[in-house]
Formats: structure tokens, sequence, C-alpha cells
């Protein structure tokens, strides 16, 4: 089959590679009909070393269900599922604590023991913890929204979570890439009066305010700080969704919040130690946040997709073939 | 009246200084019949550049109110009461969120505004909503556990809470001072089942074990995260209360924290930036805490002391007179 292969930063190529097969007897085999490119691909595209055998990538996908280990029992050949971007057991004490990422025999896509799903299929281990059948067709115009049930809107619904959006308080979104626009969607879909969006992207920003941003700052560093207090009577935001994971956007992120409140992280943070531990620590903010367990919030989320009342594959802003992958 | 007066590091002295007075309507004169001093001390004790006129220490205390402010309602001439380490006014929208320690018109003791209670007597501002009048006669045997109520047992049970103790969860207390002591006691207060102290002072680790400590890591560094591990299934803790503040404690603290887990920090944070932030983040661990709102927390506390369910006054090892406070 055809994948997409990173041999090193800033060499993707689409390859022919073995087709994949049931390795273990809870794995499914998914002949992917949706994937996508993440911004979190954009680390090894920049700093990959190179690897002789390539890593297969893309972590995010839609498809049919083609084969299933002898073990699994909730999934079926033919099946329409999503694939989170994290596979789980759905038994360990984790899941069971909703926390798919840390599943004790879970794992990531994209890796040399599992490959990504950025090719024309995937095997999926634990299947039956990891895959959610879809009941629409795979014609559906909603397919672009399910598409981000596998990542970006349940890691803004997790920035959400995680900084603790509630009915009437303030959230800041700190930036505007596809994870703070669903952060934009999880803030007003979690009730947030204020949505303050940290971003200067015009197309980007513009779409944040149909998903219901109230606010718009397009300043950067303490600019950004001073136009975020002015917003907000002085004090800063209740909630900051940090979508980003450089130091200035945690930095930005902290100072912020106003005391007692709450950073969410899941922007994947490029630096060993994160900044502003004192005045987070002088204000009573909580840092939370991680790898989003987006297997959890999938039931969630759902009808809110099915029903139209979020359109977070609105996100999108280009459609390609596999082949076009290296260009996207 | 006679005051503790520090110079710089390592220079404090018991001096003549004015009498306080009434200096806002809102103020309280309080005579002070107990104060401590504080681990907090020890920062401006190792660190202190010099200073012409000093700073009168102290920030926790009992006493008798001897005047009030004309604007003061609740507090009377002849109340005894706690004075938590921050004054507040009571009425802000932080202290009603009860995050007294952001109050707008909040500070805390031993400025040159505000001198502090290692005195004999102290200048309390915003009475009103600082001060808690005690139903108890000044002599009785329950005042140094209500002196804690000041201080360290608000301080650690805010570890405790930020931390996320829960009945049955597991938690772990770095530090065996005098806030990790009462840290102890806020998580079997809060129905830790299993609570881990990391601490090597023999005589408050035996302390501890009668506060409710199941196990005891004397280890450091990395051997400590492992002993930790071995206690817990190889999992991590789900609270971590962090008593310490120092990087190799707040790196501890996120090491030990299972997936999911929660680290509250009361340990004034000694640097700029905190460790392990990709761990942390990786984990989905949360890091909150900060200065104790300990005024939110007299109401919930002070009824255990009285009926005698918690002891926090037996974590004082030493007790002394004012002239002695250098010593001290």
């Amino acid at each position: 089959m055809r994948a997409t292969v990173m041999y090193e930063a800033g060499d993707v190529r689409i390859e022919n590679v073995p087709d994949p097969t049931i390795v273990d007897p809870t794995d499914a085999v998914v002949r992917v009909t949706r994937a996508c490119i993440c911004g979190s691909d954009l680390w090894p595209y920049k700093t990959m070393e190179h690897n002789e055998t390539g890593r297969v990538m893309g972590h995010e996908a839609i498809g049919v269900v083609d084969a299933v280990g002898a073990d699994v029992r909730n999934i079926t050949r033919g099946d329409l599922v999503v694939m989170p971007f994290a596979f789980s057991d759905g038994t360990c004490v984790f899941c069971h604590e909703g926390l798919q990422t840390s599943c004790v025999h879970g794992g990531f896509f994209g890796t040399v023991d599992v490959p990504g799903a950025q090719a024309e299929a995937v095997r999926v281990p634990q299947a039956d913890g990891t895959l959610v059948v879809l009941a629409v067709g795979d014609d559906d115009a909603l397919l672009p929204s399910l598409l981000t049930l596998s990542d970006v809107m349940g890691t803004g619904h997790h920035a959400a979570v995680t900084a603790n959006v509630r009915p009437g308080k303030i959230a800041a979104v700190v930036g505007d890439g596809a994870v703070g626009l669903c952060g934009v969607i999880a803030a007003k879909r979690l009730g947030a009066d204020q949505i303050i969006l940290l971003g200067r992207h015009p197309d980007r920003v513009a779409l944040a305010r149909e998903f219901g941003a109230t606010d718009v700052v397009s300043e950067r560093g303490g600019e950004a700080v001073e136009r975020v207090r002015e917003l907000t009577d002085g004090y800063g935001v209740h909630a900051v969704l940090e979508c980003v994971g450089l130091e200035q956007s945690e930095l930005t992120a902290i100072q912020i919040a106003r005391p007692g409140g709450a950073v969410g992280r899941v922007g994947v943070p490029q630096d060993e130690t994160m900044p502003a531990s004192q005045p987070a620590f002088y204000n009573n903010i909580s840092v939370s946040g991680g790898p989003a367990p987006v297997r959890a919030y999938i039931e969630e989320l759902l009808p809110d997709i099915l029903e139209g009342r979020i359109e977070p594959g609105r996100v999108f802003d280009r459609v390609i073939d596999l082949d076009e992958v290296p260009d996207g």
C-alpha cells in the first residue's frame, strides 16, 4: 500500500510499504478514508534526525474496518470507525479513570512498531478499547467534523476542561491553530461568557469569531498581557487554554490568568522547564493538561457534531489526496 | 514596645519600636499573646540585604484586641483573635472566591507599612475581614493548635486541597517541616488511604506517623522516586503535597505523581522556572497551589481543633519568649 514516510526533518515521501496485517489478536486493520496532517507533525518535520527506515506518519483517521483479530469483540469488519491519536485497551485503571493516553497497554501511532495513518490502511492495536463506531455513511458531510474527534476537537476540549471553563467565566485561548479554534468551540460549549482569542491569522481569527470568540488580541508578549487585562477589568481571565507549547505562549498564559485561575496546556511543551513558576505560585494559578484522552471525550462530543451544534470540521483549511501529503 | 527586627541576613534583634496605633479606620491593634517563627522567615534570614530601618518580623499570631478603628464592626476590644498571615478585606471578589491572599485591598505582615507580629503588639489592617474571634480562654491548652490556623495548618490544608486529596486516594507529602506535618494531618483528615511522607528528621517522622503517615521515604532524588513507586504498585501517588519549594523537591513531586495526579505547592518556590514541564505534561499532572488563603480555611478547621480531632499544635518543637526570638 502507499503511505507517508518521514525520513528526517523536511524529508517526507509517499512510498509503497507492506500492507498492515493483524499482529496481535486484539488488533484491527482499518482502510483509511480520511486522515489529517497535525500541527504536532511539524515538530518532527522541523527536528527529526535521519532514520534509514523512516517513520509512517499520521495519528488521526476515519476508516472502514477491514479485518479484526480473534479477540476483538466490539468492532466488526465493515464498521466505519474513528481512531483516536492514542490507542488504549479500555480496561486498565487509567482507561477507567478516563485517561486513555496513559493506558498501561496503550501507545501512539507513527512509531516503528505502530505505523501511522497517513496511509491507505493502518493497524490499530487494542481495537476494542480504541476505535469508536460511527453510525453515519462514509460520504457523510459530517465526516470532517467527526475526523476532529481523532485529535483536535478532543484536544481543544481537554484544554477547556483542564482550564476549568465553567458557565459565566472568562476564557482565553492562546494560539489560533486548529486546536486553538477547537478550544474556542469547547470554551463556548462549556458556557464561557467571554472568550478572548490570542492570534493574528486573519482567516482563523474570523473563524474563531464565528465559533464564539468575543475578543481577539493580536499583540504578543507583554502587550498581549496588557490588552487582556484591559478586557477583563485588570484581573485577567479565569481559564486559559494554552494551545501552542512554546515558552513565550506558556509565559503569556500564566500572565493573563487571574488569581485562582487555571491554565490548561495542550500545546506540546518544547522546553524542559515551565516559565513563571513564581507568578503562578503567588497568584495560585494551576497549570494542568497534557495529551488529551480524546477517546474519553468522543461520547460527549459526538452528539453535538451529529446534531450540528458544533462544526469543528471547519478548522481544516485544505483537503488533499495522499499523494499530496508531502506538499501539505 | 519590644519587637523582633531583622536588619539583614542573620541579623535579628529585639528592640524598642513605637507602639502600633490605629492608622486606618478599618484597623485593629492586637496585643500579641502567641506568635511563631515560620520556616519562611528562613528565606530573609539567609538572603536579606542590609536595611537601615530593619523589618519587624512575624506573620502568625494570637492575641487580644486592644483597640479598633471607627469602621470596624465585627471585632471588639478584649476579643481573643487569631491573625492569618495575610490581611484581607473579606468583601472583594477574590475574598468572596475564598482566595484572600489575592485580596485587592490585602497584603502581608512584616513590611515597612505593616510591621509584623513577633512583637508585643501588631496593627492589623482590614480587621473585620482578617481576624477571627476565638471562643476560648487566653490560657487554653488549645492555643498552640489554634495558633497554627495563622499559617501552617491552613497551609498544609491548602496543599492537600490543591493536590486534590480525596477519600481512598494515595497522598505523598514532600518535606517534614511544620507545614509538611500539617499536610499529613490534612491528607488524613480529607480521607487519604495511604500517606507517604518524604522526610528524614527522626523526631518529625515519628510525629508524622502519629498524625497518620503510613509510609516514610527517607531517600532523596531518584532513589526517593523509586521507593515511592515501589510503595504504589509502580504507578505513583494521586496527590502530592509539595511543602519545600526547592527545585529538587518540585522535581521529585512531579516524578512521584501518577498519571492524572496533582501536585499542590505550598513551599515558596525559590526558582524562576518549574522543573519537569514535559513529564508533567505527558502524564497530565496538574501543578497548583500557592500562598494559602488560610482565612478561608479557619471556619472549616476550627471545630476539628476545638473538639480535639486534630492537634496541629504538636508541630511546634520549641517555646520561647520574645527575647529569645533571635536565638529561635
